[in-house]
């Protein structure tokens, strides 16, 4: 309940960056999202300044993106925003960064087709696998 | 201004039904939504009742849906959301339809991994070849 | 998770149905929504084709709502969408409904001014009293 | 299209700060998100961190909002967001934030009841009256 739920339809901007953790799979990445808009005046479609967002996946979609998505890529991400204000740093500076804690991912059809593989999860074998292999 | 934006989480529950038409390529498909919740009382995660959309896709999207998307796949669909009420037809049934005008859609990572491939557009050519072809 | 999350920008299109039941306050009002866009070829701002939804809200916020809203005001409604299909009348009607479960309700600012009073929950005293003179 | 649209539902931290500008009236505030979540260990409602943005308004919404909230208020707000991020400054401090261009917004009547009034705009006649009054 009163969660912000949001949805950017953008560029993955950084690589993947896939960890194990003892919560289980992470992944997150840098993600770009550029406005588009039409200029009345000039009659053209017109790209607006670009906003960049931490993307952090969880679990199986964790392991799937890092399996699936390359830097550059355009993506679909839905989830949830927050806005984190980090204390500042020994040399007096702030870090605010907008975050968003990934509910779905996909690759935006917009730009081009995608071949999909459907992955039978039976009790996270992938990742109990992937555990015990970097344990 | 004042559209209503959502995005839905669900499964493609019918074939993609694609055309050409004279305004370009134009695919859609019904698509199932179906909420989870935890329930407290019983301390588990339950299936709540299921939405049925109707989802419309314009141009590329089109074009690059009906070439990767088949039924039962996982989905993020990203649009305009409206409810179209239609006239009575002759036995005085009304037709009342939600309805999804796509602007992003992407395989749901969380299900399986997805191999993109960009399709370069240079002025549609896709699109106005299969105009030709069809024509 | 996975609840579909949606932003209504309307006007209210019925009188409030505000009822006391065995779970509590319950209301509900039938709203409607008209996307405005830009018609390029015309180059005047355009009304499209309005969307009606059933919005229904609990607790204090129907109580609330019950006591603030009239038929024809401005709202802005945020909640969880469900497309209801229920089966068919004896006559072989479908009845199909788009409704929103409201999370948060308030006047749209765009459209005039509002003075607040805020209500202090000390267990919804206010519902207890309203249950009891309708008992 | 494109546009990252969001839904906030929080509460008022700074006064609105009001201005007349040569495109019009502007208005902008601090807004304080808290999200709920249910503690399933626990089995309690707890609070999450608190995420700040900015909200802009701009012309009818503005003189509205300013003749309307105050510090502490509940309001629903609905916008594009943007996340700025601001050269350094001459101590080489970097400046983000996250902002919202607001397309309406409205008291969250789970907190409390309003009194709408109607504000009747012919050509903007009150903003042109406070520009007179202004310059």
């Amino acid at each position: 309940m009163y969660d912000t739920q949001v949805t950017l339809v953008g560029h993955v901007a950084t690589q993947i960056d896939y960890k194990e953790t003892v919560n289980g799979p992470s992944a997150r990445f840098r993600f770009a999202v550029t406005p588009r808009y039409f200029d009345r005046r000039k009659d053209v479609w017109t790209d607006g300044t670009t906003s960049f967002y931490t993307v952090w996946a969880r679990r199986t979609l964790a392991v799937n993106l890092a399996g699936s998505v390359s830097v550059g890529e355009p993506l679909v991400v839905h989830g949830r925003l927050r806005v984190r204000d980090d204390p500042p740093d020994g040399e007096g500076n702030r870090r605010v960064s907008a975050e968003i804690d990934a509910t779905a991912i996909g690759h935006d059809l917009n730009r081009g087709t995608a071949a999909f593989r459907r992955v039978v999860r039976t009790d996270h074998p992938l990742m109990d696998t992937q555990k015990a292999a970097v344990g």
